[in-house]
């Protein structure tokens, strides 16, 4: 089932980075094998300049990969540069440089901003290190800063989505019309959308598909990534859920993400399931800060991850269709639960805030939004908090469909978060059901 | 559901101690509250005395409250009195306060031991602590410490047991006949046993049953219980997995374990999964163990828990009948792996193995032996660790059954902590599958 029965050289340049396909690739004629290597040595021992004096050589590259190719060459573009977005450039520039079907250049948007009397573009593109949001960690070469969203778009065949999502309106604004027909998405933005009037959430890729017009088809990739254990090559893995026109596209969408020695990549069709874990996760893991805060154990931490999983079924169950069971304990759910809830920047400011509201006594909604504003400012430098915002907007459609009954845990979390309710309240959501 | 359609004065009792229970209550005459709480306040006020001397108070208790049900009253013996027996000791002796359908003395059978120059069951039933095995913790003075087998079982209706299960043979035949026919049984041992001709896993619950024999049944209750956290009082959850001969012996049984405040207890039908669950994740303990001793990161340590849920699922798959996936999300599965792989003592060892055996490079599988023996001495001081047997164990048993390829991680588990494979291979147990 892994190659199909029509093998072009497509098909074989989609699967030639892991393991099993190099078993597989035996069974072809060797001057298939021989000719893509010496095709690929041709093309990634150009050197690389900045962005824009760069695309004159893409288009050659593209040609010459191209002429080899019933399909287009890919060339990907990532869409974001903060913390986790240069993370995942190193995985994505690195497979950009030996995957054969892959345009060497990964061009990557940055929100231009000064660092130290320096542009953050310019820093990224001579020191190859982004030195606000990932210090200390070498970016491939081959992963270009621009500046400007239209070039860094330019000719891009993937999207890759990896930035706060109150960026998208107006960034989908300016790269609707840059981009060909053939494009397509995938998202790394772990939170959600809710419509005001409707009241029910709206994920983010469909925001993306919706704001990009065209049958623009966005997935989405989930999973245990925490920024800095990508970057330093830890063993990460991650589902990348999409449903795009072909399997043998998906295929080629996830050997561009999965690295088999540090970040290995499962497919998924289940997109809804996937994006809501990588929102929903993150109210819990303010939940399981809240634990540690309050100096509770490492069995009740355990239980509240319990509940959450459950929550998380219950949300999908509750707003969107078609969501598989077996999504919740793949990697982006129930792996991805756990490291952000044991790891995660949203666990870290969360036992922040029970410490401080501790202390504090019964405090009102205002000042719960204040104390959040002042830990987010003191311990993420620069970076923001996504969990505090998810839960307002689950907790706001939840009620609206009067279903606060069945998210017992999600209400304590939002009670503690955003109301008086006191920190050690946090054990009366997680509930034991009888069946 | 919860209450059934006959409602006696012993279903009454059998739900009086949870919150919804109290709310069904209102809907019953006052005098049957009143008058079950009566009496217990007239049993609850006896002077316990020692352990031989007192068994002649029980009967008179056992015949006062007797009298007011169609059923006998519940006499529970909890069998060890190691780390987690004493700490469930807290929680059933509060019940057996408190609850007016079982007999306040809970006999406590102690595998008899010197402990500073005292024996260890005088220490417990004069200083209400086990000042060996769990140290600092005030037990129920209603928790009598017998280190006579036939005195501890005398009349129980209920055996909790809860010991190393090499015990249990001796154990078994020493009770067999001490034991009225209407006894049953409820496991706690988080392990299992082997058959060594078959070379497959046989259940400690069906041993259990198989040596008490006369249609005895037992139970498990399994979950995320990490002993000291239990004395503490800190909220914990289980799940209880019976098939009794009525739901009304089942829910009785769940109310002798359930605390609302601090120990939440969830009834499953799924004896087989529970106790499956409860024994595995020690062998995934142990790999989070290597993960932390070879300094890898959250995302990994996320991953393989993962992946050991997985093969908890697939190991049932292979060996055991009515499975039900979802025991694996319950508290009995998810919550026991997560806080065994991140506060556990077989995480503990593992790591301290993986820390040794990586400075003394390529040892062999009896020096592995050693290594574990070494390290359970130093660090548990007199208890046992159940991974290693349970690692031991389930490999021969997955060899046997020509099925190594389906457990990647459970062989490379093995292959780390019996044999010379180096401990930073972890890695290469943690494999996506794509659908």
């Amino acid at each position: 089932s892994f190659l199909p029965a029509a093998t072009t050289m497509s098909t074989l340049w989609s699967v030639s980075s892991c393991r099993r396909s190099l078993q597989c690739l035996h069974r072809y004629p060797s001057y298939h094998v021989k000719r893509t290597l010496r095709v690929k040595a041709d093309v990634v021992n150009r050197p690389i300049f900045g962005c824009t004096s760069h695309s004159r050589t893409i288009q050659t590259k593209s040609i010459n990969k191209g002429s080899l190719s019933h399909q287009a060459i890919e060339k990907v573009c990532i869409l974001g540069s903060g913390n986790f977005g240069s993370a995942m450039s190193t995985i994505i520039g690195k497979n950009a440089s030996s995957l054969p079907f892959v345009d060497s250049q990964v061009n990557m948007w940055v929100y231009e901003e000064d660092f130290g009397n320096r542009k953050l573009s310019e820093i990224i593109n001579t020191e190859h290190e982004n030195r606000k949001y990932l210090p200390g960690y070498k970016l491939p070469e081959n992963v270009v800063a621009c500046p400007d969203l239209g070039t860094a778009c330019k000719d891009a065949t993937l999207l890759v989505f990896v930035l706060p999502h109150s960026f998208l309106p107006h960034l989908l604004d300016n790269i609707r019309n840059v981009v060909g027909p053939s494009c397509r998405g995938v998202s790394l933005i772990k939170g959600m959308d809710f419509d005001p009037v409707q009241k029910r959430p709206i994920r983010l890729s469909q925001m993306i598909e919706k704001g990009m017009g065209r049958d623009f088809q966005c997935g989405v990739m989930m999973g245990a990534n925490v920024a800095k254990e990508v970057a330093a090559g830890q063993l990460c893995e991650s589902t990348l859920a999409t449903r795009f026109k072909s399997p043998d596209l998906d295929e080629q969408t996830r050997l561009i993400f999965h690295r088999d020695e540090s970040f290995r990549v499962q497919h998924s069709y289940d997109v809804a399931g996937a994006e809501a874990c990588g929102a929903l996760k993150n109210i819990y893991a303010l939940g399981a800060g809240f634990v540690d805060g309050a100096g509770l154990g490492g069995n009740t931490k355990a239980s509240l991850l319990r509940v959450g999983l459950h929550e998380m079924k219950q949300f999908c169950r509750t707003f969107f269709h078609g969501v598989e069971d077996s999504t919740f304990t793949e990697s982006c759910g129930v792996a991805d639960l756990i490291t952000t809830c044991y790891g995660g920047r949203n666990r870290l400011c969360a036992e922040e805030f029970a410490k401080r509201k501790h202390l504090m006594g019964a405090i009102d909604s205002d000042s719960c939004h204040a104390l959040w504003n002042q830990i987010e400012e003191e311990l993420l430098k620069g970076q923001k908090l996504q969990g505090t915002h998810t839960t307002l907007d689950a907790y706001a459609a939840i009620e609206n469909e009067n279903a606060l009954r069945d998210f017992p845990l999600l209400k304590t979390i939002y009670g503690i978060a955003f109301d008086s309710q006191p920190v050690k309240t946090i054990v009366d959501g997680i509930r034991v059901t009888n069946r």
